[in-house]
């Protein structure tokens, strides 16, 4: 036992294998696509080929069909897949679905696994997770929710509305999450439902046109209106719908932080191979000390950010309670990350600005990330309670 | 004689009656087209309203229809202006016909402004001001111009190829710099000719896809070739064009800040609203520490830039050489106004990131800011190296 | 009627005066002693040079000897005076001399200006302002004022401890304020009182080991305890205290603007001067990049800075409430000089951080500048405070 | 083989001891002090502790008696004794000590080893390590090494000026770069020299006032002056002298990191501290946001530090070229502390700028760690120009 930093041979194997799967196939994809694709045939077409490479589905458990990595491994992988926009769709590590699986396999009994994770870790189907509502619904403060769930005849009938609800459109089936008791700002209990596509009580109302929008099935407003599902829809336990929300969001705040630490590393490297040949001034433009700088400061943040992933991932992986270590590394990345693209921008100008390149289309998609999974500011607030709290303790009150 | 921060009345009215119109008539149309106006009849219409409330073409001498504003007076009227994207349209004093109206004004001979300066004062025609060229032409270099123009019998051929052309599809008539005498990367002249739509010579390659999509009529490639134009089409004297850039560029910066100071001064009521009416944890958004730095900071940088942009113009009106005091304003202003336009986008949340307000739009639209008329880091090396001369100066070297 | 940015001539010849004087005579004796005097005898020797000078108490009225500047006259006059760390306490206008000046001119009677005013604003002797007290009395919530002041036979009684009272140490009189009516966070009266020196209620604890040095007199812990003065002690109106101190402490937080921000010029020019002059890498220290990003950054913060003084300065001499705008101008100007002289010394690269010139000195001076006079916390959240409140009345709540 | 971020138990007990030893022991002795040690008095007992407390000289092998920890195993332990000013003294890791003792056990011979480095890991002697020059000579860039070493009869003769010679006040011996071929500007060679104390060639010209005053021996200016040194005092081979710098610097790099790490988290635990019992406006301190993100940020700039220098001590305890990592570690990480301590003093308030904490003096220590061992602005710069080379290598130029 001792500080090592390299990842297993197999991990490496994998994620290497994942780097040159990512150049080789869906670069081209993406980039004839911009970066965002909205058909199914394209995303079955990058599937296809992930599974052909040798590096579907890594996170999900050899008996789903995956590679069964922990969040370390992921970590050395899931950075290697964000390289491109279209990465994750094609090794079916996007959010959301990404998140399901990992909460479907910790808490979902052997039949809901095998109708619901099965063809979902297969990318039979893709799914949703319903818990974000408009004001004043449950947003930064969970404890807000107002979607409700009431029993009824032979389950429970679903009654709310919910936004920014990614994939929903075209999802094979969403997980909701509902008040099962309690009042909105009150201490109280959620239970997460399973409900499938195509439920009458479940309607799309409209796509939010947000300024991100390369993830699939784009963000949806969805209203649950009298929606009645049976008594097994009902996902975990009654009323422990907000500490499964911890269970996922944890490890789904790291995933961000890995996909997108692929797309800051791209932005990097664009804007370094511009900085390499451009010529400003009778110099390269990696040459002039202010465009050295950003391109430092990149580096740095790039460097920055993984440490801190994987600080986080490893007290996830030893099954300690990382709520702190998380919150860190998925601040300071979010920010990080959107850095280094608008550095990156910067270096490139012009044509940083410009579709030529696809720098502007990363820009749009990770600056939702400071406020998606947690704006940063209540990140912070959390981040320094717990420090205050721990004083508190070690101060003997 | 002394220190007056004032308006006169006039301008003072001027800048009120355009306040008004933006909000009774511009917003409107603006949150019905998202921001987005590619229509010429609703061009016309925003046109036409802005002339019945007495508030068109505040910059234009009245010779040609306009209020006769110098530059401290723009400062006052084009920010409440730049309150909507489109308030510019409407009141004819978007880039880049502004700064073409202003050079024209300047430089110009009687017949000239005759044929084009009337009719893109009024409004019945649009311009475009083709410099820029894609890399290794002119871009942060004006030196590095490569297009050419060479004399031939009864006039001038132009040959090159220019990109970010902002308003060049549909424009009556464009302003094309090109290179006159010298090699690129040398001393030499450039001139400034005009070039009437429909010259068989100057073609729109493509429309460029940038980040920004609210300027009307686009960022457009232009290539120039065999595009031959008459001796009369010469603005100004022969070489004499890196001259007149200037002329148009000192106070072309100036007034982009002051339209853009416009909607960091919009994004920030709108997200000061959303801190009012929004309740987290208890309390208002707005009663949240972190928020309210945010609220803080944005009027500290609103106010800081306003300031910055007063100096600038109060040195142009004098006629000085404004060359520091526009650049610092136009760095400071820049980076202020981004800074303001993430912020209150981070206020808003979820909300934010959605179309269901403008903002995320305006961080696409004054994010190339920091790019166009010169980037941040053009700005800071001329800058510094004015410094270091009157350093030198003054010591004696 | 129009903007006008340029003092007025007696203005500029005044401002004109003190920056030769600052030059020829403060700076050799500011580098001699290090920035920091603690005589007596230099002091008068300084000031009696500002006399010769014809630059000495340019904000006092003529009738107590002075050049009656206004806050706008002041702003050219003080950020020359500031260019030395000296420059202040030759030409009178020192914290808390100066704050203190301007507030006997406003509320003292005739037989108080006699008395205190007058060998103040001669610099025969000097003065302190006792409102500050140790957590957790009054600091940045000054409604926590614990200090009272109760009636006795023939005036009040005295008792409380306050620090961070600036030039306490051999001054001839103290403005101490305490609280009249009310209990430590109420609602409720302060009145400020005069304290002839040799007092026996008040003592003086201790110097406080502070960051900052150059402030004459010290930052002083000093205790009343049953510290009796006269009713004719009574400065202004009894419960008007809380008033007052606003007074004094708007214009105050000006003027210390001012002189800091010529500290911030002084350390651009050292830091100038060492960029024109050190070659590194073969080429001026000036030419390289990461340099000239600081020095235009610098320059940009300077002129800032000196936009924000200028409308607060504006707002003051018309009378109006100019809460918002020196809150603004405080909080900027804070943070400005301090990135100034931390960029400065930074240029200087080891020199900087040696005693051999005076950056590391001034580096010291200006970081208490971000909490003295409020933190840019409190003002932040003050000035948000301010903005919602417009909010809501314009929103009609 | 797999990622594991825990110390042995062997470390984790070496660090929990130190960082008991800091707290029982170090930490009276440093407030009485005031953080600031100059009696070799105290020093001795300080070591003496630190001896009896089992944490004595951890760095150093057992054969030199002490607990021979590679870098990772530092990283643990210097950054619990870095918790005080004065722990690394105790535990005898001070710089420059520290990391003369690393180089001496890598180059020197056994005689030099027995004759420098047994009593300098003992604490018998102290030595210092003269390299940086006044300008023009080896500073940011070593290249510029001006001073000489010149063969005479038996020996060597070193002429020239050194600055900045951390501890040269009562070292026992002096390791001297000195160029031996070449010219100040040119490739060329560079050796070190051991030079004993009382050297009548070594002269100490004076203390630099500077603004950090807490390492042992002061910062010192010397004087080579026809200072002759015998064949023996070569430490390592003629002309490797720069090749044997950065085996000294890489690793010392990183252990400055560890230990201002150390009193990052020191200040953090005081601005804690405050805000946890200091009430302000009806709350506690730590309750308000803005000082919520001051406390969260100083959190994540401590976690993000230290995963950069794991990172990098992995790379030098795996011998692997840590060029790289460690430039980014020490440009992110001096930046990071410096601004937790400014946050810490801000959190503070008055207090934070008083003698009463130890704020004051932190800030003032670590503000030059960001000059020290290479400017931020060197390091970027190296930083970059290691990108484009690697890019170029792949682009096959």
């Amino acid at each position: 036992m001792a500080v090592d930093l390299e990842p297993s041979p197999e991990v490496a194997a994998l994620a290497g294998r994942t780097a040159k799967f990512i150049r080789d196939v869906v670069i081209p994809i993406e980039e004839e696509h911009r970066g965002v694709v909205t058909s199914d045939e394209v995303r079955a077409r990058l599937q296809n080929a992930a599974k052909e490479a040798g590096v579907f589905a890594p996170h999900v458990s050899p008996e789903f069909g995956g590679h069964g990595l922990g969040m370390l491994g992921r970590a050395a992988v899931f950075e290697e897949a964000g390289y491109s926009l279209l990465g994750p769709l094609a090794l079916n590590i996007a959010a959301p679905d990404e998140g399901n699986m990992h909460m479907l396999e910790a808490i979902a009994t052997e039949d809901q696994q095998e109708r619901y994770l099965r063809p979902l870790a297969s990318g039979e189907v893709r799914s949703c997770f319903a818990m974000t509502e408009p004001a004043p619904g449950a947003g930064s403060d969970p404890g807000a929710l107002a979607t409700t769930a009431t029993r009824v005849e032979g389950g429970w009938r679903i009654d709310g509305r919910k936004w920014f609800i990614t994939g929903a459109d075209g999802a094979g089936f969403t997980i909701c999450m509902a008040r099962t008791s309690g009042e909105p700002g009150e201490a109280g209990g959620a239970t997460m439902f399973l409900v499938d596509a195509g439920n009458p009580g479940m309607k799309l109302v409209r796509h939010l046109d947000t300024l991100d929008e390369s993830l699939f099935g784009g963000h949806i407003e969805l209203l649950f209106d009298n929606c009645v599902v049976p008594e097994d829809a009902v996902l975990g336990e009654v009323d422990q719908g907000f500490r499964y929300a911890q269970v996922r969001l944890g490890p789904a705040r790291m995933t961000h932080c890995m996909r997108w630490l692929g797309i800051a590393r791209r932005a990097q490297d664009i804007a370094v191979a511009r900085a390499a040949d451009r010529r400003l001034f009778g110099s390269r433009l990696g040459e002039l000390g202010m465009v050295q700088q950003m391109i430092a400061d990149n580096e740095i943040d790039i460097a920055a950010s993984r440490g801190l992933i994987l600080q986080a991932c490893f007290e996830l992986d030893q099954q300690r309670s990382a709520s702190q270590s998380t919150a860190i590394a998925k601040t300071f990345c979010a920010e990080a990350i959107w850095r280094v693209v608008d550095r990156s921008v910067q270096i490139c100008g012009a044509l940083g600005i410009s579709g030529d390149v696809l720098l502007s289309r990363f820009l749009r998609e990770v600056r939702p990330f400071r406020i998606y999974d947690g704006p940063s500011e209540t990140h912070r607030w959390a981040i320094a309670r717990r420090v205050l709290r721990r004083h508190d303790k070690e101060a003997g009150r």
